[in-house]
């Protein structure tokens, strides 16, 4: 099924929706009401009734919503119901405290395979993932046209990661490293950056925000 | 000096403007075009130039811009010029991560305490941080209003973390844990989610972004 373009806005509101709807799901729960959501999602009421309304006829206000079609309503918009597979360039400090931590409670997202430059860790598993050589990039890993690869390597080699990540067909890419990666029109890379959220608190608390 | 408050976007614009500068000014450059700054930040040229003629007068398109001063005033509006203490609350694979990766290059922030509810722990030196009990914040931290403090403890364990810190008049969290934590108003609480990043790739993935 196609998915329809929706705002970068409400898909951080649903994915904080369907975190907290799955966590639900797991503690047994059949149905919650939106103030449920509200309070668990730290979004408010009115915004998450409006975004109830929107998405079909779930339940309604008073009477609560089932978890599982709301779920799988909120994942068909995401278009998560069917996540792609996650692989990690560079397995310093980052990567592999990024692949320890795994995936659980995000959907389906798993860990694929793992690279990184250094000889020493081919070969190493690290949460039941195998870490590669760089060069096999775009071999070891087939296809990764419909894979996310997240980059974590040193700072200084982020682009030729990225650069070998392109070559392999690969169109996602979430960057750890801090340096800025150029990447050709029509694939989406974004920034996790601690110095970037570390900025907005420091400018927010100088202000008296 | 008080800070003007300016919009997240701005922030997000001169935190890698500031990254940029500094990453040049250590490798000796003295003056900069914005073309240079587009290129490195990945931002339009004619954003850059808008944002610099904003700050005042570093110089002019053409003949460049003084890397010193720009960056000081860049510090100035953000707030940075004597950045805050950081401290990290969990030091699991994540916790770990931050302390040994260090904040070099983020124009002065350091980690200077880390804390952990295993007692095994305690003691131990990460990357010259001292990790102490998590009983201990607000006492060996010293006064925290001022600190920002980073939360990567295990799952289901955020909120007795943030209520910790609050308790010892922490303002600023980043949250590396995925549960929704609750806070007063007046603090500032912002979330790194790998999860919700995987769905915004994964939305732009499907609808052929």
């Amino acid at each position: 099924m196609a998915v329809r373009k929706v705002s970068e806005k409400t898909i951080r509101r649903l994915s904080h929706y369907a975190m907290c709807l799955r966590r639900a799901r797991n503690d047994g729960v059949k149905v919650i009401t939106s103030s449920f959501l509200s309070g668990r999602c730290g979004i408010s009421a009115a915004a998450v009734r409006k975004d109830l309304a929107a998405f079909g006829d779930f339940g309604k206000q008073g009477s609560g919503y089932r978890v599982d079609g709301l779920l799988r309503n909120v994942e068909l918009i995401l278009g998560t119901c069917d996540p792609p597979p996650v692989i990690v360039v560079g397995v310093g400090n980052i990567g592999r405290a990024l692949l320890e931590s795994g995936l659980d409670g995000t959907g389906g997202y798993r860990y694929t395979a793992a690279f990184d430059a250094d000889p020493d860790l081919s070969g190493e598993m690290i949460a039941g993932v195998r870490v590669l050589p760089l060069d096999e990039i775009g071999s070891s890993a087939g296809n990764i046209t419909d894979t996310i690869a997240i980059v974590a390597v040193s700072a200084g080699h982020g682009q030729d990661a990225v650069d070998r990540l392109l070559k392999a067909g690969c169109r996602c890419i979430l960057s750890f490293n801090l340096e800025p990666l150029e990447v050709p029109e029509g694939v989406s890379l974004r920034y996790v950056e601690v110095s970037t959220e570390l900025d907005i608190l420091t400018h927010s608390m100088k202000c008296g925000d």
